[in-house]
């Protein structure tokens, strides 16, 4: 029997020996390594943090302390630890063990997470409370150096360390983000990390200061003064010392017994904010991983043996590739052409524009806000930047979508890739809301492509559009269609008639035409000859089109990748209203008013009712009502 | 002739004397003061950087160099230099200057404005396209200190800071954002400001260094090792150097001589990115502005010789008024209720509360995405916190709102104010955005009263619903109702028909409800009988109530003080095609797709046809379209 089988929950850390707890350590990682190998998941970041998650799983009391886990993609082992081993096996299925901290899932999930740099405000909103309530228990933010690079979580420093509210926020350096971190901060973290340089200097200081000759009477005071000043420059962490936090650090984050010393000592000494800086090796304990940590933050199936990701014998490229050639071959005709990412390259096709034209290439951290600011910045210098984001972190730029580039009406295209369902990554991830709140703001270009050569396409659109500008496109595989080398104009506010029918219309956006266009071949099959329309735009919608259509037709059958209330299927719905048009029913499919868990992608878009079979069911539904 | 009326254009200032540009600084501030107290406007800030401007116009060469006013707030003594002195006896009327920078106003505004936090993010937009295209102008953001604890401007330290790239900062700090600053970083450039201590420390430490014995070979080395750390420690700004900027300042930002020189030096000088920091007085040269800088930073008209602001003689409270006092009252009866401001006490009215429940007070600076986790982390630790805030800032927070909010089921109350148009702060600053992006988020409640008796029930009744919810409310008066002290629920998603017609219903929600009973008394005297609900309910809609009568009318007008696209009656168009009802006209009344304007409310209100002339108009419009 081995140890990991014994732990029924936290508590039973307790007694445990650091050798115990070593080889529980060992245990742990075989067992995430090994279901992430099956299920995908989030690896390097998990593997890091094993022997912290043990450190601080003995040192608290969970669920009375409270651990709050920034971003939530290194809490495989808090999950083990907490109650999941035996459902471990379901982690990221349908109904199993979700991917993140979840609150309805466990009593041990503090709060819960997905986007990054939340971790300090809610610890902070619990501190608060706690100390409202005149309880006593410890709260706990984890986060990674990457996501302490997000304005929010500098937000929460900066409140944290006014408020000297006890609370401890645990930095989780171990120099990425997804991709290796970048910014001022990290550099300033990476120049505390050169250890032996920080601890020869500290240690000199205190020889010189000793040593000083004693100039008049303001000498001494002066002298301590400078040791304050010490205690800020040389003893590194002056500028969370400057945010008002007591700095304790770097630490060995992946050395159980310095881990459960330092937080012992910072459990029973300290009552204020308190930083504790850990230095963790991204992917600890897996070769592969250890080597190529960005490959392995988050991945699919692989081969534990070789770290080969097991992936399918099919050369249909995904939409990301195809948007990452459109952009590289654009971008060689038009030097005017930039890129921007926040942290996250590789995902969101950028890698190889970022080798070509790396003076045009920007990858500025976990800080969409800025991302967005930014990009605005440089379209007002002739510049046409593409911020290239996932859907769903494209809402912490919501603002600066409307008030840096939509209202300044500039050039700057968004290309929001994992729009849509996303899958086992769960609500936290999926990118449902974008046409909703994109099509509501003015001067903006909305449109999702129904294929990749409609994305090519459509990029290149975006940019002779010359204003604000959004593409959305779903995660995973594109459609396998021809993909025309060179460019096309596809006119703004044109959709595409794809069929033309009797008495009903199907009106699809995105991912939902080739749905759409299957249905009308199962329709046909059975005598009913539906019209298709590829929509193309969310904003501007093509009125003609879709009002022509309209007046011919008794029913009209809208699908999206989206939320319905507010969506693409409510914009149908203003314009036949606003056109007059009332004698022809209009069903709208699309995500319900909920929260989509999670599952692949293809299990959680049948059960939204996103596929064929509801258009044929909702078309049949319609003839056989209006047949009684 | 003065000397203020023969600039022209900035370059005037080149040649200018120091005395000289002193007796402008004068000029101008009678100027603004004269302006401001007849327009209102915000008066604190645009006094303080009177001097800053001039010295910035002198230095520098506009267009050319860029200036990026940050909020924009400040921006009054460029916009005076820059060719709009003869206008701006228009300033924030209609069709007038605007109150913040504004690229479709001016070649001179370099980057528009009006919410915080973004200017740094856009300058280096602009430095980095500057440098694609081999230029070398200068760009300069300027940034007070309260905007500079936004997570977006810290966000732009970081990756300003780690470009190396040529860009100046001008840390503007008076000590306040709207409110006295708060946050550690605002303690710590208290720390800085005493200026003495730093100084002589630094002179010690200069002699201590130079007299330090030599302690074998590593001392040398050691010692310039702690001049670096000195740099960092008893220099003040380490945290900006931390961040990869060198530090310049403090510098007296309203004395001319020392910012000119400081500036030459800056610009001749210093090649990366460089803060300099300026220490202004706001309100500076106008005594009751100076004394209360909180009331003058946004005011409405004044009395110059008194400083008293000249307020009509109504006795119908505000909105914001109304609110404060339901929520002392409630807080009153429950402990759990805790209130959160972004650096907004007194315009959210949250001032009350904060004096009689300090320790249950927040204001957490310019930080709306902290604001709402840090809402969220409360709530999961049974406390009802109330985040008030003003409905464009709230976009700040989308993210949050869905993914720690609403998510997590969380009894966050986001009580929006200033929702729909604001009046004279413009584009940047309406609030209409809210209705759409608020309705499509799922667990979330949506409500709007139709007066302040309402706002009073709506504010229990969503403590009482212990889930997310947002109360939009628009600025300024209200109806004039009485209101009622005892508490009463408001059903959750219950509408109310106030009035009960033929074949015609107007649908209203929140500050169009007023507009749609007089609609329906001017109809009455045309002998055109309507119905008339009040929706309260943007989400959940009250569908019992809004089929049953759309059953019984042929036309149905929806009004609302937001944009059209997916917004109330965008709702209410899905809710009639989900329920099959197809033989009933319906006209949406609100915002339509563009940007709106500046103007007094009541001007804007009626160029977007939101009153009851239009809904008037637009029901005889049917009747006699009908009658054809």
């Amino acid at each position: 029997m081995n140890i990991l089988e014994q732990i029924k929950s936290p508590a039973d850390l307790k007694y445990l020996s650091i050798p115990k707890m070593q080889a529980l350590a060992t245990q742990i990682r075989e067992l995430i390594i090994k279901t992430v190998s099956q299920n995908g998941g989030h690896l390097a970041p998990c593997l890091g943090t094993v022997e912290l998650t043990l450190a601080l799983h003995k040192v608290f009391s969970c669920p009375r302390d409270k651990i709050v886990w920034d971003v939530g993609h290194q809490a495989y082992t808090h999950k083990i630890l907490t109650g999941r081993r035996d459902k471990f096996s379901t982690l990221r299925k349908k109904n199993g063990i979700t991917g993140f901290p979840n609150r309805f899932e466990s009593i041990y999930d503090a709060f819960g997470a997905g986007h990054a740099s939340t971790s300090i405000s809610a610890a902070l909103g619990m501190a608060v409370a706690r100390d409202l309530n005149h309880e006593n228990y410890n709260v706990i933010a984890v986060i990674g150096d990457g996501a302490m690079t997000g304005g929010e979580a500098l937000e929460g420093l900066n409140n944290a360390g006014i408020s000297k509210r006890k609370m401890i926020v645990i930095l989780n350096d171990n120099e990425m983000s997804i991709a290796p971190n970048v910014g001022a901060l990290s550099e300033y973290l990476s120049l505390i990390r050169v250890n032996e340089k920080y601890r020869r200097a500290k240690k000199d200081v205190h020889r010189i200061l000793s040593s000083i000759p004693r100039i008049g009477n303001s000498v001494l005071k002066t002298a301590n003064y400078v040791k304050d000043g010490f205690r800020n420059a040389i003893v590194p962490g002056g500028f969370f010392e400057s945010l008002g936090f007591t700095y304790i650090g770097p630490t060995d984050g992946n050395n159980l017994e310095d881990l459960i010393n330092v937080l012992e000592k910072i459990k029973i000494n300290m009552d204020g904010p308190v930083l504790l800086h850990v230095q963790t090796k991204k992917g600890k304990g897996y070769i592969p991983a250890e080597r190529h940590p960005d490959k392995f933050h988050g991945i699919g199936k692989f081969d534990i043996a070789t770290g080969k990701p097991i992936v399918s014998d099919s050369i249909i490229p995904t939409y990301t590739a195809v948007f990452s050639q459109a952009l590289v071959d654009l971008a060689a005709q038009d030097k005017n052409i930039t890129a921007i990412t926040a942290a996250m390259p590789s995902g969101t096709g950028l890698q190889k524009f970022s080798e070509l034209y790396p003076s045009r290439f920007f990858d500025v951290g976990i800080a969409e806000e800025h991302a967005v600011t930014f990009a605005a910045g440089q379209a007002t210098q002739g510049k046409h930047p593409i911020v290239a984001i996932y859907s769903t972190f494209s809402q912490r730029a919501y603002d600066q979508i409307i008030h840096d580039v939509a209202l300044q009406n500039l050039p700057v295209v968004l290309c929001l890739d994992r729009a849509g369902l996303v899958g086992e990554d769960g609500p936290t991830h999926h990118g449902v809301f974008d046409m909703a709140y994109i099509r509501q703001i003015p001067n903006m270009v909305c449109m999702a492509p129904k294929d990749e050569n409609e994305l090519r396409q459509m990029l290149y659109s975006a940019i002779k559009y010359n204003s604000p500008c959004t593409i959305r496109y779903p995660r995973g595989s594109a459609c396998g269609v021809e993909i025309q080398e060179e460019f096309s104009l596809v006119e703004k506010g044109k959709g595409e008639l794809l069929s033309i029918g009797d008495d009903i219309a199907i009106i699809a956006v995105g991912s939902m035409v080739q749905e759409a266009i299957k249905a009308r071949e199962e329709l046909l099959n059975e005598k009913i000859n539906c019209s298709v329309i590829n929509a193309r735009f969310i904003k501007p919608l093509d009125a003609n089109l879709i009002l022509a259509t309209a007046r011919k037709v008794k029913f009209i059958v809208t699908v999206e990748e989206g939320i319905l209330a507010g969506g693409f299927g409510s914009a149908v719905l203003e314009l036949l209203s606003d056109n007059n048009i009332y004698d022809v029913s209009v069903i709208r499919l699309g995500i319900k008013d909920k929260f989509i868990e999670q599952g692949t992608r293809q299990e959680i878009l049948d059960e939204c009712n996103l596929n064929s079979k509801s258009i044929v069911n909702a078309v049949k539904n319609f003839i056989n009502g209006s047949d009684k």
